[in-house]
């Protein structure tokens, strides 16, 4: 059966790694002689335990966290943290920095704006249609934080490196990048990430907060809207989304053994954009959207000559046993995602495809 | 494999059909010929849409829903609902009855008065450890719902019928028997239910909305916070729990074609529920807890003549092939939970083992 699998270019829900496809659904009727599916074991019991257990270990070992920081898994996805984290660390008389570098970021302004809390946006690259990471900002020193959105999916760009805010937590969204590069965590104060990129199916977000950022949680917050419940109940308050939870056990584990962990899905990474942006670089017919420096290693984001060619483009592409090439709906134009399970064969098949159309297209 | 499956009595996640089970794993690799895995296909295609819209369709079969209702899919569990409703439909000037039945009843309370909602209980059961359902309950004419809870997975009890209210709409949480009987929806205005009991796994929560109640909802809530927002994106405003919304259509899809929809479906879980209590009736070892006529067709509860028994019960019950009889452990005691896949044969099996341990211990 899976030879009958497509090359999955989607931006999210996304390509997962085949052998942890394979484990889950060998083991589907039968977890761990449990006698019972994983989404039909208790996650009050020891099989549960294990899971969620193994999977704090394994994202504690593989980003190097220390005992301050926790890592939570939350439901409700990226869009729900835009809302909860204003309403968890600005309480009356805080401020906060934002930096506007696309869709999800300007979401995430939008949901501070919606809940009257003070904040700046002290840059913004809305100028050339976000196509590039702004450099040289000014941070206000006495933000609570500064929000960032690691990675932008729709616009093709991420961050290269992560600014200097004079010792201000930084807050980032890292959905599209979780777990793609090694990171120097003692800049951040948070990191959420919606699963459906990297790290697993959609219905999770994976948060890592710091003890500073528990300290700044004001009073009378909903229990399901307060980290507080989650640090303190290892994200069990109430029942998680355990199918999710133990599928991304399974792709950080692919992860740690079988990938060599950040350092080794970082060169892995490097060297599939590389392919395809060097590609797109030596011809006249595809043109690359963001701006040299501030490419994303995760999607790549391209333009044809006409929107009808983009769209013969992404049919031929489908024809061809390659999926979610279309650009996000409100951009336009082509995008390639090739998240950490997208393989240096797929991204070499899409090579020789953009080759051929352009041969005949060009 | 399947031979090597236990009887589940887990109070949620709960066992799941076993036909469902098999053609989730059956097609994981590759769903309806996407070449994808049903985890790794983009919410925004036609793939997906298909889903959502056939497990919107079914359940408005199902239940019988007109025009004026609305069926979502949400993420954050019955415990985020616990917030989020008096927070959509008690702006300033507005109050709500509730009911208190017990722990999730409890919860909800707990939630609105973290908000500073203006509430009354107007009926509970704690007198007597919430082994009943109130009765003749007096309402408040003007408030904007009446919450309460339609089955109580920890103490055993479970409305019958349900209250007349003089036209103030009932907001219910059925997350642990929703989808078990036929219902005259037209007394409620919203309907909430966690999945992992009796329609799929955890991580999905239903939510049906009616018209009125969305007139109700106040300005200025965050987006993933206010009902509108998914009413108006049929729950596609982010990325929905894909596989749960998946997995619950395959369980309407049982229950309409296998099991006879609601009706067949009640008539299945009383003759269940009968056998397991009128065994416990006619026992002087075992002992139900819940009073006659308030006895839930989901969770038997039950006690046994000492703790120490009760602990040699369940141990017993897990090495002959049974799991999830403990009860909750704020109530401690036995209990069984058969919600729609429950069968016949678990049943029976389960009280064969009771009169084997009783005749060994009593």
């Amino acid at each position: 059966m899976s030879s009958q699998r497509i090359y999955n270019f989607n931006a999210g829900p996304a390509a997962l790694p085949l052998p942890v496809l394979e484990e889950i659904q060998e083991s589907f009727l039968n977890f761990r002689k449990s006698g019972m599916s994983i989404i039909e074991v208790s996650h009050r019991s020891k099989w549960f335990d294990d899971v969620i257990n193994d999977a704090v270990d394994r994202t504690k070992r593989l980003l190097g966290l220390d005992e301050r920081y926790h890592v939570l898994f939350l439901q409700g996805g990226a869009s729900l943290q835009f809302a909860m984290i204003p309403m968890n660390f600005l309480a009356t008389g805080r401020t906060a920095d934002y930096v506007d570098t696309g869709t999800w970021s300007t979401k995430a302004i939008k949901e501070a704006g919606i809940q009257k809390k003070e904040i700046a946006v002290v840059a913004s690259s809305k100028d050339r249609d976000f196509c590039y990471i702004p450099e040289d900002i000014k941070f206000n020193p006495g933000a609570s934080y500064v929000h960032i959105t690691s990675n932008n999916t729709i616009k093709g760009t991420q961050w290269q490196s992560f600014p200097d805010t004079g010792g201000v937590p930084l807050v980032a969204d890292m959905s599209s990048d979780f777990m793609s590069r090694p990171l120097d965590v003692e800049k951040f104060g948070l990191i959420y990430a919606g699963a459906q990129k990297n790290i697993g199916p959609a219905g999770v977000c994976m948060v890592i907060i710091r003890d500073d950022m528990i300290k700044l949680i004001g009073d009378g917050l909903p229990s399901m809207l307060d980290y507080n419940t989650f640090v303190n109940k290892n994200s069990m308050y109430n029942t998680p989304p355990c199918f999710g939870v133990y599928t991304i056990d399974l792709v950080l584990k692919w992860l740690e053994e079988d990938m060599g962990g950040l350092s080794g899905m970082e060169s892995f990474n490097v060297k599939k954009a590389a392919i395809l942006y060097s590609f797109i670089e030596g011809s006249d017919f595809y043109r690359a959207t963001a701006d040299e420096g501030s490419r994303s290693l995760m999607n790549v984001t391209f333009r044809l000559p006409s929107e009808d060619l983009e769209a013969a483009f992404v049919a031929k592409a489908i024809e061809n046993g390659m999926g979610g090439l279309k650009g996000h709906r409100s951009v336009g134009g082509c995008r390639a995602s090739i998240y950490n399970p997208a393989t240096i064969e797929g991204v070499e098949a899409l090579v020789a495809f953009m080759k051929e159309f352009e041969a005949k297209n060009g």
